[in-house]
């Protein structure tokens, strides 16, 4: 058997490449893993320019989001719209999934999971198999019924709901959602991730007794919105928008400000007002409550949700049985997020022009660490093997901080090329074996890159200021 | 605001369905929750007889897995072959899946994820376009390009390392994977997620640089598996196998047996030899290395690796460069995991003919708390405050159990008849406020339901008793 290369700690660093200690078994329960950049697949292309990078198809229009995570080896581009996601890009949407499952938990949330096939029939019920026109992918299978893949599935929830006899006030609200894999056939897919044609939404669906209740619910899950882009640090805000082809009475967007958003909005600056263009009444300028100059901004869409009421209950007939056992259609509202256009957004609005700044909560790793040149003073003074013994200590210390570390074991490279392209990748936390890593005690220089800020810092000292980084 | 009613603790139990605890914020980090029965999106039909209960489609075959899954919430079927998983259906899915990843990361694999549409240009390179025929889903986007939905994603994966300028020896092995859902248009989908035309795979494609190295990844890849399987207590064989569509030099099919499994595998009685009977010599009856009779058996494919040599790599021109810095082919081989067939497959083996048992691991959920009935001696002595108590210590104990546990709150009904449903569900462990309960100190009934066991044990004992519960 091969030893398992990335799952040593430091195996570099003490010249045994294909030495062998093997890897913690993960039966045996120990997480304890630093990465090893060279072995990561990760694919990077730090030098180009900052001109247009694109998917290297010529002439098409680009954004910074885009560029940077196919500079940094977050995405490969497959056909036009969609991409591969490469492990780094994988780590960040877990982490990122996983806050969402708090939230939606938190609102009491059931998650589920339907089929990406959805049948022409129940997309034909609701009207929507003409209405959606050319954005549905549409197939049929070998024996020639019809299915198209589903962009959102309020058709798909409604109709499993209905199917559930006796479904009774006392169990509603019910509130049941899904993050999976969406599809839409852009008329110009671009922009990377921003608008591709497959992608990860989180779709959540309401159903209630009442439009009283079912808008306490709409209230509930827009306040779930909000708890999550707070956690993630982005300054999203909830505009009035149009219902479109979902339908429903009432909509708002969560919108992440950003030039290359493709939405106009419409803010009072006071805070009374928020509404995409869409909405104004003719040359509207000012907030209707306030009479101040409304602000105009472009935003990127990153949330989306409806209060629905029976628009889709009536068609499938979904009804639950009233205290009086009678039975009323259920009241609905539909509520999405854009799983991976927001990890494009975070790094659209967070990243310089030509370095990925993430949200710190779901960075692919929270730490790298840059071990001294190889053939250095610092090497020949033990300096990582003094790192070494500083990720023990973390480790042992903070173990959810173990298996978030990479270690840039490049050390034909100069501390300065790595920390350059560290700053480039964006880790939260790099720490650096530099020249105080030979004092007595050794003292490592540790950059908080988010901060913008260098410590330097003993082992104890690493320890403290790491102590508040979370992991979801 | 509304209250979160499935995130209190026991709220039925003091009588204030309506009351005024909210749910502890997910922001906060608390994630005790005691879910409730009552409020859970699983629709139960635990009273339909043995007889076909299927998919409500008159005549179609059916099978134990099939039967229990949609009876006991698990699944709801949308059209041919395509299933909504419901909310303990996910659970049990997301557990099997961090088991998986545990595993894939202890052989060093690194996780990614391709897109579902595939290009037919691609597929037609590879000579699977027309190979594959009718089991492929096809389609057309607005344009008229041809794309399929990937089944697997050996051209995909290969194309994308292929992609990859300059990559050195250094960097192998290689072993990327990805947990996704796929799809085929099988000839005839049944027994529920066994065969099924949209699913959840794990495909792992390993790319060394020589069939030696590669031949290690293969075999580290199945000790994996085996690990897996292990873990989760399923008897599974490894049997050598055809290569069929995917190609290649030599396969191998992890085999779960079973009455119901589609394939016929021929196994030495002294384990020299397994196959699937498909690759049998004509009329062979004895295992070459011991001339013992073969013994012939049923089994629900669970696994599949192939070695695959040079086969995709040649088509897209994917190279290393060795030390001699001389570009060479990549030898590849790939491994897939039904993630949902293990699913059923797990209960189609481990249950009776109605109660569902799971591997303990991936169970939905660990315990179910069933309180006093109703107006009961046991609720007047204060029964379900004890239980509660009981829910505290070992939420405070063993945190990790605190998420994973239900009451079934129907205290309308008795106990005898919710240890009935909970004997169906299949809870590895259920706690009972019993007749005991009002002895001082209280004594809880836990029946350990994989064994069959019941104990009779103070609040210490029940701690002890479930210290050993794992949960991934």
């Amino acid at each position: 058997m091969e030893p398992l290369l990335r799952s040593w700690r430091l195996p570099a660093l003490r010249g045994r490449r294909h030495g062998s200690r093997p890897g913690q078994g993960a039966a045996g329960g120990a997480r304890r893993r630093l990465l090893l950049l060279s072995q990561l697949f990760q694919p990077l292309n730090l030098k180009a320019s900052g001109e247009a990078a694109g998917d290297g198809r010529a002439g098409e229009p680009t954004c910074r989001s885009q560029k940077l995570m196919l500079q940094g080896g977050l995405i490969h581009p497959a056909s036009p719209g969609c991409y591969h996601y490469l492990p780094p890009a994988v780590r960040a949407m877990e982490k990122l999934v996983r806050v969402v499952d708090e939230e939606m938990e938190a609102v009491a949330g059931q998650k589920l999971n339907m089929p990406s096939l959805s049948s022409a029939e129940l997309w034909r019920a609701s009207g929507r198999w003409d209405h959606m026109g050319p954005e549905l992918f549409r197939l049929v299978d070998r024996h020639s019924k019809g299915y198209c893949l589903g962009p959102t599935h309020e058709e798909a929830v409604t109709e499993l709901v209905a199917a559930q006899s006796n479904l009774s006030y006392k169990q509603l609200p019910l509130r049941l959602y899904q993050v999976t894999r969406k599809f839409r056939d852009e008329p110009k897919p671009r922009f990377g991730l921003l608008r591709s044609r497959e992608f990860y939404m989180k779709d959540m669906y309401t159903f209630d007794a009442s439009e009283e209740a079912a808008r306490q619910s709409y209230d509930l899950v827009c306040g779930a919105y909000r708890s999550l882009f707070d956690r993630l640090g982005l300054p999203v805000v909830r505009v009035r928008a149009a219902t479109g082809s979902i339908g429903g009475t009432e909509s708002h967007e969560f919108q992440l400000p950003a030039d290359i958003g493709e939405d106009r909005l419409a803010l009072c600056p006071a805070g009374h007002f928020a509404a995409n263009v869409e909405m104004l009444n003719g040359e509207q300028t000012s907030c209707p409550t306030c009479r101040e100059k409304l602000i105009q901004t472009r935003g990127i869409e990153v949330g989306h949700t409806f209060y629905l009421g029976t628009k889709y209950s009536s068609v499938s007939n979904a009804v639950f049985y009233s205290p009086e056992n009678k039975p009323q259609l259920l009241e609905m509202g539909c509520y999405g997020l854009g799983i991976t256009r927001i990890l494009a957004a975070s790094i659209e609005v967070l990243s310089t022009e030509d370095s990925i700044r993430w949200p710190s909560l779901i960075a692919p790793y929270q730490l790298c660490f840059v071990p001294p040149k190889r053939g250095s003073k610092e090497e020949e003074e033990e300096g990582a093997v003094l790192l070494e013994r500083l990720y023990d200590h973390l480790a042992e210390a903070l173990p959810h901080l173990a298996g978030d570390s990479v270690l840039d074991d490049r050390t034909q490279l100069t501390i300065g090329k790595r920390l350059k392209d560290a700053n480039k990748l964006g880790y939260p936390y790099v720490v650096v074996a530099g020249k105080r890593v030979c004092e007595d005690p050794p003292v490592f220089e540790v950059w908080d890159q988010n901060a913008g800020d260098v410590f330097f810092l003993t082992k104890e000292g690493v320890t403290e200021l790491l102590s508040k980084v979370q992991i979801p």
